[in-house]
């Protein structure tokens, strides 16, 4: 597999990327329509954002997965930066071709430009697969990841 | 336990919050005399940042806690916000007191405020007693964390 573009997303590709975020969730159906004003407004707020960034990658003109990226401050390990990565997919007909390890890679590079300290994640505790999978790019499952939900 | 005072951290709390993120740290070791100069870029990154807030706990005058709470957008849940809680401390000497529940039910209601769908937070593996702390609050353990640190 080559080809693969990495960059960040613009709001023309929100559908694209909507659709593989409303596809893959857990539980589904907690999604709204691609044009509800409220991805576009949480578009803009990633954008505007130099800590955030929305990633598209594109194969042969298709966007074909999505990630985010923020940068955190923090005081620990002697005040550095951290990168998170979240709410990674991949159009479902493309996975098991090792696009989601050319994203994870490029997630790491770019964590590494922003001389960031670590790189961090969470994974929905049933998907053994996909720990297996970062774990094979080099994370370690060192934390237990707890959400508290404030509304439906 | 009352007269609990939760605000944004000050530099001049700065000796405090670092001296119980030295001391409670895994492994320990890893972080510099709290003058180093990278402490004080961080703290400023953060405070600079409207997403991001250090928070201090005071107890008559005291320093007994921090935290820091990041605010995310995103795509996810109709483009909601979501809170992150990292490194939670409380002084050695003032546990079982009930201070930390204190701190993450008003950091729950500052995550609230600022109308996030979710409030999240990684916990070390080993920290079950931390989990079961949280669990008590309403965090449910859904996910893996897993971290990639990239330089020592």
């Amino acid at each position: 597999m080559s080809g693969l573009i990495l960059r960040d997303a613009m709001a023309a590709d929100l559908p694209a990327i909507l659709a593989m975020l409303a596809g893959d969730v857990i539980p589904p159906g907690r999604e709204a329509d691609p044009s509800d004003p409220r991805y576009l407004a949480a578009f803009e707020a990633i954008d505007a954002d130099p800590n955030q960034r929305l990633i598209a990658a594109e194969l042969d003109g298709r966007i074909v997965g999505t990630m985010q990226l923020s940068f955190l401050p923090g005081l620990s390990f002697i005040g550095s930066w951290r990168g998170l990565i979240e709410a990674v997919r991949i159009a479902a007909d493309l996975r098991g071709q090792r696009l989601g390890e050319q994203m994870i890679l490029w997630a790491v590079e770019q964590c590494r430009a922003r001389d960031c300290k670590l790189v961090q994640l969470t994974s929905s505790a049933t998907r053994t697969d996909a720990h297996r999978f970062y774990a094979r790019l080099g994370f370690v499952q060192s934390h237990v990841g707890m959400k508290l939900h404030l509304r439906d």
